[in-house]
């Protein structure tokens, strides 16, 4: 199996802030591409909030391309509330994946962490930290939620690596 | 406020099964027009299912042109992982409305049950007793998830009502 030039699409989907970040393997290396957060304010309406993620996301698939997407898989919600608000969003980001026939994947917390920082108890701070550095950013993700994203598609590629 | 001729679409949306119900507010009366069941197949995997639902969710409207799109609140799920699945079918459901700009309704179970058998703790069998009886259906709506998607409809066409 050969991927080299697979685009990944990382995504860390939430109501609020929904993060992306878009990396393609180059050989050995990632290159890195575009990443960011797709915001939604709690002053619109709750579907028109999904609806700006999804069109937001599906822009960014129109534009890079990516052939598959990358999520942690979130079953760690705090309780119900939280759960089916995260999984509304989560849904719509799915589907977009789903409308442009990409290929799915999802990783637990643990393994994106191991995957990218060597330790699967890593915290939040050590996982942006790993991530500037392996994709040599400039600077560190402006959110969590964006070097969360990012991570996820790392660890879609890193999974594939050990397959060559 | 005229309400003559709205059409609203019911759905009680899961990941399995997800009922919908289309009705229309003719004068003091309730026109049935269509009811049913998007399912899914625990073959196909997760991503499709949501396009699945998604899909013939978007089929329902183009062909009916509901303005209305009416659910119960769903802020009552067992448990986490059991929110995160019907968060996403839910998440696919209501994008669906805000892509078809539609109005976009929720009610508590309890105000659902109030509405269509005057009783706040009605059971289910009630419910899809009522609702055959409200619509005078030739028979009872083939499972459950039908019938509380036609009274999540009757629920807002009544509430509206009382606006009058």
């Amino acid at each position: 199996m050969s991927s080299s030039g697979t685009i990944v699409l990382g995504v860390d989907p939430g109501i609020n802030h929904t993060g992306f970040g878009i990396i393609a393997q180059e050989g050995n290396r990632f290159r890195y591409l575009d990443s960011g957060a797709i915001h939604t304010s709690t002053r619109q309406k709750f579907p028109q909030r999904l609806e700006k993620i999804h069109q937001e996301l599906e822009g960014l698939i129109t534009r890079w391309q990516p052939e598959v997407m990358s999520l942690e898989e979130s079953i760690y919600a705090q309780n119900v509330r939280v759960a089916l608000k995260l999984g509304q969003a989560r849904g719509v980001v799915v589907l977009a994946a789903a409308r442009h026939g990409m290929e799915f994947s999802e990783f637990s917390p643990k393994k994106i962490k191991l995957s990218v920082v060597g330790n699967g108890a890593a915290s939040k701070e050590q996982v942006r930290f790993m991530v500037t550095r392996l994709l040599d950013l400039p600077q560190e993700p402006a959110s969590f939620d964006e070097a969360d994203a990012l991570a996820a598609a790392i660890c879609y590629l890193n999974q594939n690596k050990m397959q060559w």
